[in-house]
């Protein structure tokens, strides 16, 4: 499964690491948590920290690191279980396509290192396996300075500093997600009119990522009410007038995801208020991407974003006043409350497991304002960081409702102008973008984005 | 999203609890486990026992019964929430739904019944939880008699009672579970021509289920390698020879689910060796039905099953010698190794989250014997209970190529015989059968078993 190139690329990230953090570490993958019934389990998802040194999703596995040296702690499936799960590969098979220098039973985990730091897994019953085996507390990682799991933090910061840069086989993997995801929402634009539900929508995007043996990065959106920023829930039929919200990315075998947002009218051709937010959508993305290049501030690019949907929203009349002003009064947050966009890697907010340990530049915080409490990634920009920019515009009735909100901004908003647009109750246009050293390439960039060419996919009539 | 039927029965389901069991009991809904971190999670699946009395899939509540009573115990979302997930409906609203008397906060459970019984839930996290607010252990019901868990042992017998026999609310959920899942079986047929790998399949059986907002109630075996048994990955191509088999069921939203297997030719054509024995499983399958009505013990039908392969094995010639001889020295399980069935209702192997508490009628234990030990259901049939009926032929190499096993039945193999139908490496097929006071009702009777109308089906023959 894994190829030379992944197992020099997995021998250099625990080299680094071993050069960025002194002592032990050990890293557990998880096991898969039962749904109903113990033997009735969700899909396996090893915890990406341990995806990312050890290269393959191993269940109920643990790794011991030092000086980049690799022990594998693992144990064979009994032999009775070949009767109900086939014949499984030794221990000293997987070591050896892991390149681990060392493999011994799970039993060795606890002798091996009762010092070494670690990270917690989401599985709640490894944890507590974590903190037995370990004899200690091992606390979320939440980005403050707790004196008790400081070699945690350590090896946190390490792992960040790693991880925010992708090599040779991350790059890999991750086009490989953008490519299956980008064919999965050609699929679900060009079967938008034989079908009539969100659930179907949803069913033909996801069975091109079933196919390629890849689940879903995140519970996909496919809805009619984008309004709704985490709509998970498939229950509406499609109306001839409504706009489709479909975010929805691929995750590789390995772990690896796409994360990427369209909006397409469901009738094959946005009416004229559609259009017109929708481009304004669009106009904001163009204008992030255009700026990417290393050394820029993610947070700038926020702003522009925030900028750049202010002033479109006056032109169009439904906010009055100074772009710069409403800015900075966060009045584009009415309609754009959520972050341009954050990391993306393993995980599809990658390493949100720690907190904005990852997202955050070392000293800096989230800010309180309404306009900025939301992003989720504050840094300059690297070579080989892979971003989300993800602008959107969404008419939410717990927002435009809100009667101190309704207050605060009376002046600024054309509520009559605004109510012109009710056919558009959210668009939002995600795209995954790659810094490069002369400034970015994005991933998903053969999934259309103009509106025409998103008309001419849903109609049909593009090959 | 319940109907007056189903309210109807929700209260029946209590009332008749409240006779069977006194005292409290506090059944938790649990909560969706982490994926790779906090926030990305696995779909939400509430526990089975909350979902049969509370009806409804709310994450994060605790139901209180006592003498057919309901309280509802769960925490309305913060406001703030509204923003990602969009409105939620009120407490107050919910409890009318479910039709609960009483509703309170969570906070409200600890001091609502400390000596109450309960059942541990699968979630982990959840789990904790329990332990936290009773104060005291909360383990696994096994079906021994620990006398500390009494009040939990007896919550279990009487919730199987209950279970065991479906009501109305039960049998309109299941055959909506069912009717999908044969539509999904029949898009597999229909679409195997098309396609080239067992994960293209996988995808056209699952995406039915999820256009009618179906999860899978399990992993779906979709293999050309059905000699294992579990196979829950999708990595092989389809070559002409094969044959695909299918074991694959919806869950409807409510929870019930469905469990349904067919086994057929990926070019639309048995084999004659391949025909031979899918015949053999057919009429292991078609004997059991035949058999099924209230008062008959499942193992007799589980022994019938053996019976009938041995049989027809010896009629082939791969086994030698009496077929109730061979039976008794249980040579057919090195064939059909697994048990002909088991409960199926809210989980696919019913309440199987009670050890064997609920499979075995009290007093009866596993069989230590080669073909009986997987038997999963040893009970009298009754009206209104739901089985599984799945025999199977099986060449496993963990089985035929043990040295103990080849030595031990040497003399009752023809091993040249045998190694004709080397084509044939797994056949299965299970319907869901409810028992009527008359004899039985296949709910999944619209999926083709007979050869020539499962090889029309996947040579799209048939409409």
């Amino acid at each position: 499964m894994l190829t030379p190139t992944d197992q020099s690329c997995l021998h250099q990230r625990r080299h680094q690491l071993g050069q960025q953090f002194e002592g032990q570490a050990l890293l557990w993958s998880g096991v898969a948590p039962s749904r109903n019934f113990a033997a009735n389990q969700f899909p396996f998802r090893a915890s990406s920290h341990f995806l990312y040194l050890a290269g393959l999703p191993l269940q109920n596995a643990v790794i011991g690191l030092e000086a980049g040296q690799l022990t594998l702690f693992w144990d064979e499936p009994h032999p009775d279980t070949a009767l109900w799960h086939g014949p499984s590969l030794s221990r000293a098979e997987i070591a050896d396509q892991i390149g681990a220098e060392t493999h011994l039973p799970l039993s060795a985990v606890s002798s091996w290192a009762s010092h070494a730091a670690t990270l917690p897994v989401p599985s709640s019953a490894t944890h507590q396996q974590q903190i037995e085996w370990l004899g200690r507390p091992v606390p979320p990682i939440q980005g403050s300075q707790d004196q008790e799991s400081n070699r945690d933090h350590h090896l946190a910061n390490a792992l960040i500093q790693l991880r925010l840069q992708q090599d040779e086989f991350a790059l890999a993997q991750l086009r490989q997600a953008a490519e299956i995801t980008v064919a999965a929402h050609l699929r679900g634009m060009r079967s938008t009119l034989n079908h009539t539900s969100e659930a179907a929508i949803r069913a033909e995007i996801e069975s091109v990522m079933m196919a390629h043996q890849c689940p879903t990065a995140y519970a996909s959106i496919v809805t009619v009410h984008g309004e709704v920023l985490h709509n998970d829930a498939y229950p509406h039929a499609l109306a001839p007038g409504d706009l489709l919200l479909v975010d929805a990315g691929a995750e590789t075998p390995l772990g690896w995801a796409a994360d990427v947002t369209r909006t397409w009218p469901v009738s094959g051709q946005f009416s004229a208020t559609q259009r017109d937010l929708y481009d304004l959508v669009l106009a904001a993305h163009d204008a992030c991407i255009a700026a990417i290049q290393p050394g820029v501030e993610f947070r700038d690019l926020h702003l522009l974003a925030a900028q750049t949907i202010a002033s479109g929203l006056v032109d169009i009349g439904i906010l009055k006043g100074q772009p710069e002003a409403l800015v900075e009064r966060d009045a584009h947050a009415l309609f754009f409350p959520h972050g341009i966009g954050h990391l993306l890697g393993l995980d599809v907010h990658d390493m949100e497991d720690l907190g904005d340990l990852a997202g955050y530049a070392p000293g800096r915080q989230r800010c309180d304002r309404r306009g900025l409490r939301y992003l989720r990634l504050d840094r300059p920009l690297r070579p080989q960081m892979l971003v989300t920019i993800e602008p959107g515009f969404y008419q939410i009735p717990a927002l435009l409702q809100n009667p101190d909100l309704r207050q605060q901004y009376g002046d600024c908003v054309n509520w009559d102008r605004l109510a012109q647009f009710e056919d558009v109750r959210g668009i939002r246009i995600e795209d995954d973008v790659l810094v490069t050293p002369e400034g970015c390439q994005v991933l998903t960039s053969a999934l259309p984005t103009q509106a025409p060419e998103v008309e001419a996919y849903v109609q049909g009539s593009t090959a």
